[in-house]
């Protein structure tokens, strides 16, 4: 590759309004050749007809058009992928990396809004605050709180994490700040790993009956569909709060929706299967259920985090050093 | 004191039921004479009259029975009051130091629960994922939401706090591990101390029109009743967002529900005054308003710590060590 390498960029413009600041445009300029400045948001029009022959490196974001074999013929000199966002994997087919374009994502950037918002959850989660804020507002007077609600507090109790992805160890991270006792299960860590992470190795069932929280960082993939099931979610503990800012497909939604219908157990839920809930979904109105519409992830000034490591790499790549956050094909099948 | 002091509790059973576990009791037995295990709710009847005579220490609590000049001649052995909750001054009169009476209290225990609150809460508020769990549950569809909220994302935006109490400074040094700039205004803190807090150190007016996120961690008091008024408000940008977890006498009520009630800045409203809001006021019902019911302080077995601090201190006490956290009458008009 070129030491200043050609990039071009693909994306929506309005799902990316944010994403790159004039300092980011300036340090790309910096580093790299940059053909046009306004993102690519379709593959089958002129302007990509003159700039895809040109790109040893595409920059892509959220609604990059799909990069498979047959764009690689109209891009000869492509030789990487930098996305600046999470999974590759709704834009990039795997032949791509199989015919040696290298791919790099920033899941690491988007992961860290993603493990504050779920570690600023689970907190008011345990004080039960959303329940509180509805009740409050219903009864407009004084009760006693903490017997309105099932146990109130942060205090000891157990956190489970299942999955020990990178949302999962910074949530893990975060989480070893506070007085909790830390779970974790992940089939492909040993216990001594979970230990360096501050966690308990637990197997799934077990990490169900004794966490206070459970909070869900598994990747969604064939394996992990309904990985939480309805025999599982009645292992968990009454009042325990169930926590899902991963992926709607890990849950078997209609047992979630009847156990949280039951009343016995909280939950946080950012990511649903369907993404948009129907109307008639009772988790829209259930009072302990804290309900949005997957917002964890990267969001308005968030996003330049992503730029930030996507240029990075570009960098990398200009000088011949390996990347930092390069997909493998190899992991495909495991990785979100 | 005797090495063994005898302790004599005074509190509200019903107000501290997980205050004492099995372990704080046999704690408490092996350092000091406990005649009775079951609390003084009030210092009129019998029992007080039994054991206020033996008391050396009083271990108060939430609820506990006022201590002032007339109660000390009943309890002529009385050394020290050691409190298992936050500001002493519902109960013990000022007097009380001014006899000799030495007062502790368990504030900074009480301490880590607000800062764990308010930094959750500035989080989620900076996602505006209050206002978007009610709007998504109102529209049950899909929306660009960005494009509903002001400015989302916790991404390099400005936090400003204002008091460098026990609680201000533990969210500041909790905030420092955020993507935060932070601000910092106290009458009694210098910039260097605010710079050794990770702060910088502005005066109150700056602060409110710089900052992105205001957060109130000031004593409630004469001289900062209504801190907080029209002009102000006022001053935060659009969109701010407006935490108080402090006390609401902190803030002008009408002013800051008028603020509201205009949309223009987002609040997580822990603390008012009247500490139970009339049933007409706006701020249940605001979409822009996370609205609790003073429930950020110590709930649960997070009173646990509470009573681990002031067995602490009991203990320096039988030892003739300093307390560790005592109130002296020379703070009593800046402290809470």
């Amino acid at each position: 590759m070129a030491q200043r390498p050609t990039v071009v960029l693909a994306m929506a413009p309005a799902l990316t309004t944010e994403l790159m600041t004039d300092a980011h445009r300036a340090r790309l300029a910096a580093i790299a050749d940059v053909p046009d400045a306004a993102p690519l948001a379709r593959f089958d029009d002129a302007r990509a007809g003159a700039l895809l022959p040109q790109a040893e490196i595409l920059l892509t974001g959220w609604g990059s058009p799909r990069i498979d074999a047959a764009l690689l013929a109209r891009a000869p000199k492509l030789r990487a992928v930098v996305h600046a966002a999470g999974t590759v994997k709704g834009h990039v087919d795997p032949d791509v990396l199989a015919r040696g374009v290298r791919v790099s994502s920033a899941a690491a950037a988007n992961a860290v809004p993603v493990a504050e918002f779920t570690v600023a959850a689970i907190l008011l989660a345990g004080k039960r605050a959303f329940r509180l804020q509805r009740l409050y507002r219903e009864v407009r007077g004084f009760r006693m709180w903490p017997r309105e609600v099932p146990a109130i507090g942060n205090y000891g109790k157990t956190v489970g994490v299942v999955g020990a992805s990178r949302i999962g160890r910074l949530v893990l991270e975060r989480l070893r700040a506070f007085d909790f006792a830390l779970l974790l299960h992940d089939p492909f860590v040993s216990a001594a790993e979970a230990a360096s992470l501050g966690a308990e190795w637990v197997e799934i069932d077990d990490l169900l009956r004794r966490s206070d929280v459970v909070s869900l960082h598994a990747p969604s993939l064939p394996a992990t569909r309904h990985l939480i099931d309805a025999r599982r979610l009645a292992l968990l503990r009454d009042g325990a709060v169930f926590v899902n800012t991963a992926r709607g497909a890990l849950v078997d939604g209609d047992a979630l929706a009847a156990e949280l219908a039951s009343g016995r157990i909280d939950a946080v839920i950012d990511t649903t299967d369907p993404e948009i809930l129907p109307a008639e979904s009772p988790l829209y109105d259930l009072p302990n259920v804290f309900l949005t519409p997957h917002v964890a992830g990267a969001m308005g000034a968030e996003t330049q985090r992503l730029a930030t490591l996507a240029i990075d790499e570009i960098e990398r790549l200009a000088q011949g050093a390996p990347l930092a956050h390069e997909v493998r094909l190899a992991d495909w099948e495991r990785i979100a």
